[in-house]
């Protein structure tokens, strides 16, 4: 390392103080270097982020090799454990294991495991049948095909993945979005048991839909994506819709699971091997009880405007150029549906198969006991261009930059990083949490952060960040070293600010980056199940500019690789965009002598939760008896805490005390996330053990368990239930001060 | 360091490559130090264990040091919350904050606990009562005073805590132990509903006596001591018991605490503070649900030979010298107690207490963040000279001498070493387990070990240790630097593998390490919860030359200083030998450059255990279609894994190397145990958590999961059991896979 570097380094700090003592530290190495006898591996103990190497990386990171990858990643549909799926295991593995630019190693881990298949000989069928068994109408099998793509025979049926068989038939009703509060309305006025309901996708997960219609007796449901969530309105492919512009046709239909818990359903927290415990298929209680069925908004414009019955509440109605009434139940006599049933013919079936992650490492030289992992899924529903391989795709051009360096010996990371391409995600975030399941003690001992690109461009206008508050910082600090496409002076962060901010008590306006509370991806397994500081970065779209709740084309035969170069990201400059920032992120994190993570960051995340909490909740509390005061007092806690570390870390004069002290702040740092983790909090919620970032049902932005039990005992009033309030108000306390206590001095 | 030292380091050594390995280092650094300008923080970063410093350590411990602990400690009971209680709080403070032979700090932790007491003004009575509602027996209230000791009014009465108050009257029957079996064998012959029964202390848990009892329709329980099973059969106390030897009085009564889980009953998983969160009592299942009242011998004897019924089996009969008979229920007719009723009059009363941990720590120079607990509970039932007061005696006595060496600025450890003198052991380790719950995160991430040493000598003979294998190691080294108190040549080891001894397949014969699979003392939370390698050390007896079951005076008012120093250890020889043994893992643990665990120690144990599994259950569960090959795999690559890491450590030139390296290989060690938590494996048992240690209620020596399911599914058939016995199985292999991954290479 020589001078000019060092002034890189002092230039391009990630916080004030902790660049200063690292500079301390390197100068202090540095001069002393040339003259010393100190053992030989001293320099490389205290090596730190070497800022040219960054900058070289950004300037490798090519778009149009993030375009060759997608394309060859994008040939066929693949489907988890499809051949399409294999030949992208193999594609992978063949990057991975490349002599030039490839990893240090790479390879194939296996799992066994529950999926559920459309019958390519027996399609699911959905029609309208009248009283004399006549059929008067049926809903499309497959998408219009506008080009080769849709036209390949391994485009998979759009199903309802986890969806019994079976047959239902009724009198059809419209549900708006299959809430509970949906179906009570409609239970108001009429008897649902029996009926078909047709629903929208959004607002609640898809197996909710199906399950809460089963507590009304509904006997299957519908789903659909309505024009006014999805196209902004728009419905025609003839002008309107792709392939005219990004929006999706009229016969789109988005697959998907129809499952709440993740990872393979028949071996909760148990790797799904060959020989491993299974649970019977009936234990499983989160998969719809009814027949479920996805179709497209053309048919179901033919169903839903010749409803009969009230006329939806406003907010009920849609994109339709008709009115949405809920159903007499079934259809308007003047319909020429009039008396007929909607049936639903349901083939689905279930198997065991094997689906396999593909793994590949760099192997850390100073520290490689501490993982930073970077993964994104590989299968798709169909062709999958933007879901997944957008991501994978980037994912590549990383490893292909990185790997090229370490090829030629002229870079390897302090720390190891471990990529990962896991599969069967679109069937529940499957390899990923099966990993964490197998590796679980390894990576909860080592795991310094995962970051997840999975979509990795929605559009592209500017960066869209999911993160444990811990990891804010070095988020912010690779996107204010990386441009955006379109100017060589506007940083991402400076772009990313104008179209989502917020105002930081610390910092004043920020970026906003949202918390991870969902399981929307494969971060889910690392956040919520191991404690791991986690991040999902994508690139997204202006939202003052469309309605879309995601891009038109998620889980259809659209999502091809003409899609996404034309509608999406021409020219990829947003996937390159991302691979840099992505890429940043990573090498800061493996390469950084003191690990960019900001406790004080975590104690301002506490701090709003705890106000809201406060706000909401704190004279009703009062009122039951139940004192807030050890909430309030970990949240303080935690502050000074978090306080006093930075300040030891600032104080600190590194070069003149022994590695076992940067490693003790490190470890401080890397767990901090792990303190927050209770396996016995969410008893019914599969894999979520972080009581700040768990699932919520409720819309209160603050510590899950507290917010979902005042929910309930509010609406009973049983003290059972407002016990469960108080036991959730010591769970979280007594997380939050454990926490702190890892971030206080260290005995 | 000088080569004096170098040499004894060499003569001294934990394991032959190890120590090598650490030689060379050490000579490469003594060498080197005079003529480098390499950092200061070299020296001290590498800083090993110090031979002679041990030496010095051992020859200071001091028994008349120790003797005088123990007066001052047992001048009053001293059972949890008493005033007695506190004045041990004040003096292990005062002790801990001396100015010179004090720790680096001291403080006190309460918690406000659960506790159950008799009432003192309205003592529990039990009584025979005749048809006419005549008193014609009454059971001593107090046991005989023979000293002043016994005479002091805080001697609390004997009574099983968190018996329910209430009234039971009954024919009396005798139910031997009262296990199931027990219960079961009285019930085929006559109806127990109504009737009481008395039951001697023995093979099944305080509590699991009195739960068994009530599925019976039994209405109360008597529990005794018999003279068979603690006193070698001596009854009288005019020449054979205490005061005339170390048996217990006729009139002496075990006292206890008849609960199963450990840690405060109302507040489990949640540290015990004003706030938190308490279950309601009724919430509670594992306390007696009947009338339950220990009592001595004497009066035992006075109701046991007047039964009527059948002889009690031969397996049943105890140490009197008349016939135990099962009763008719009730007496024989030609007793004076003909026709009458056994009556329970108990006014036991709960209340939430404080209840103090005192804690003091050294802090480490190097690895402060690196723990090595040592702990014992401070409270007893009444004087508890021998339980716990013995092992504080010795803890203070390490205390003492390595305070003043602190003190005096002659050492101070490489890691931290923390002392606990816990609250309220005696009812349910609440004081540890509190603890440990309240800096879960913190103890989780980095305590190296927990040495517990609460009763110090049952007896002078011999050492006896219980442990997790991977302390094995260092419990050897110590013992063989330690002599025995007869000789100045003959090692603890020595003469501990006189007494108990196994031939190990890879070591040959070497003194038996028992296996730390109960809760017993307060390393249950430790090891269980937290998986952390623990150990409980103490001195005991020839147990050829006796068949107590435990000392006799065990919760009984004789358990005073005058017991201890005359039957138990006279010249404290044997408690001054635990001080320096158990001081000396202290020390090697605090100290050693690398840790001194062992990993192939702990592959040994899994493979006994596998064996055993192997033999008993393999045919069976091919039958069962349920394959071994994953147990038996996970074993195999745990060994193997084992083996490299021990091959890195024997090759590894650290001098060459970052401390990084050491730190990696040290967390490979610490954390091993921690490698095989499953927080789910056993809902129903609070705080197990290690799926190989855990408490198992099947006597096979095996992986107490399995063990356990296999037992219940043998004797069911059941599917739902052999299930059980899949997942178990499942689980185990998943656990012993994780902890090989942890031992493999890092990447």
């Amino acid at each position: 390392m020589n001078s000019s570097v060092l002034k890189k380094v002092l230039l391009f700090g990630l916080c004030g103080g902790l660049v200063l003592a690292v500079g301390i530290l390197l100068g202090h190495f540095a001069i002393k270097k040339t003259a010393s006898s100190q053992p030989k591996w001293v320099e490389e103990a205290f090596r730190d982020v070497d800022e040219s190497f960054i900058e070289t990386f950004i300037s490798e990171v090519d778009a149009a090799q993030i375009e060759a990858n997608l394309r060859e990643l994008t040939k066929v549909p693949h489907m988890a454990t499809s051949p399409g799926d294999e030949a992208t295991v193999q594609y992978v593995l063949k990057r991975w294991k490349d002599s030039e630019t490839g990893l240090d190693d790479a390879w194939r881990e296996e799992y066994k495991v529950f999926l559920s298949f459309p019958d390519k000989t027996n399609p699911n069928k959905v029609t309208v049948v009248n009283p004399s068994n006549n059929i008067l109408f049926t809903v499309r099998e497959k998408e219009e095909a506008y080009y080769d793509d849709q036209r390949d025979p391994e485009v998979v049926q759009p199903y309802a993945a986890y969806s019994p068989a079976g047959h239902a038939k009724g009198k059809l009703v419209y549900a708006n979005y299959g809430s509970m509060d949906d179906y009570k309305h409609l239970n108001n006025t009429m008897n649902l048991q029996g009926t078909i309901a047709i629903v929208k996708y959004g607002t609640v997960g898809r197996s909710t839909k199906a399950l809460n219609a089963a507590q009304f007796g509904i006997a299957g449901i519908l789903v659909y994506t309505d024009p006014l969530d999805i196209n902004d309105g728009k419905m025609s492919d003839k002008t309107e819709t792709y392939p005219h512009s990004w929006y999706l046709p009229p016969t789109g239909v988005e697959r998907g699971a129809y499952n709440i818990k993740f990872g393979d359903l028949l071996t909760p927290y148990l790797a799904a091997k060959e020989d491993t415990y299974r649970i019977s298929k009936d234990e499983i209680t989160d998969t719809p009880p009814i027949p479920t069925q996805p179709i497209g908004f053309a048919d179901a414009y033919a169903l839903i405007c010749e409803l009969a019955g009230a006329e939806a509440p406003e907010k009920w109605q849609g994109g339709f150029n008709c009115t949405y009434n809920i159903g007499g139940p079934g259809f308007k006599s003047t319909s020429p549906f009039a008396n007929s049933d909607v049936k639903l013919d349901i083939y689905n079936f279930e198997e065991l198969r094997n689906s396999a992650n593909v793994m590949g490492v760099i192997r850390g030289s100073v520290e490689p006991d501490r993982y930073i992992l970077y993964g994104n899924h590989r299968d798709s529903w169909v062709h999958g261009a933007i879901d997944p391989s957008s991501g994978t795709a980037v994912m590549l051009e990383i490893t292909r930059v990185l790997g090229k360096m370490v090829k030629e010996g002229k870079w390897r990371p302090r720390r190891s990083i471990i990529f990962g391409s896991w599969g069967a995600e679109e069937f529940g975030l499957i390899g990923s949490a099966e990993y964490t399941e197998e590796y679980f003690t390894k990576l909860s001992e080592r795991a310094v952060a995962y970051i997840n690109v999975d979509i990795a461009v929605f559009a592209n206008a500017t960066l869209r960040a999911s993160a444990s508050p811990a990891a804010q910082n070095v988020i912010f600090t690779a996107t204010k070293q990386v441009k955006i496409p379109a100017s060589d002076t506007v940083s991402v962060y400076d772009n990313w600010m104008k179209y989502y901010n917020r105002s930081s008590p610390t910092h004043g306006i920020i970026p906003n980056v949202r918390y991870l509370t969902g399981a929307g991806s494969d971060y889910a397994a690392f956040m919520h199940y191991l404690g791991i500081t986690s991040m999902d970065i994508s690139y997204t779209y202006d939202s003052s500019k469309t309605n879309a709740r995601i891009y038109p084309a998620y889980h259809t035969a659209y999502d091809t690789f003409d899609y996404a170069s034309k509608y999406i990201d021409p020219g990829f400059t947003g996937h390159q965009t991302v691979a840099r920032t992505a890429g940043t992120v990573l090498l800061r994190l493996a390469d950084s002598l003191l690990l960019p993570f900001k406790c004080s960051d975590y104690a301002e995340s506490l701090e709003l939760y705890l106000d809201e909490s406060l706000k909401r909740y704190k004279t009703q509390l009062e009122n039951k008896k139940i004192s807030m005061a050890p909430l309030e007092n970990a949240v303080k806690s935690f502050r000074e805490a978090a306080s006093r570390l930075e300040g030891v870390i600032q104080q600190s004069d590194f070069a003149n005390e022994t590695p076992f002290k940067i490693r003790r702040i490190n470890d401080q740092l890397m767990l901090l996330d792990r303190a927050f983790l209770n396996p016995l909090a969410f008893p019914d919620k599969y894999g979520f053990r972080h009581v700040i970032w768990a699932s919520r049902s409720s819309g209160v932005p603050t510590f899950p368990g507290l917010a979902d039990a005042f929910e309930q005992a509010d609406s009973t009033g049983l003290q059972d239930d407002w016990n469960q309030v108080h036991k959730h108000l010591s769970i979280v306390a007594q997380a939050i001060n454990g926490a702190a206590q890892t971030l206080n001095d260290v005995i």
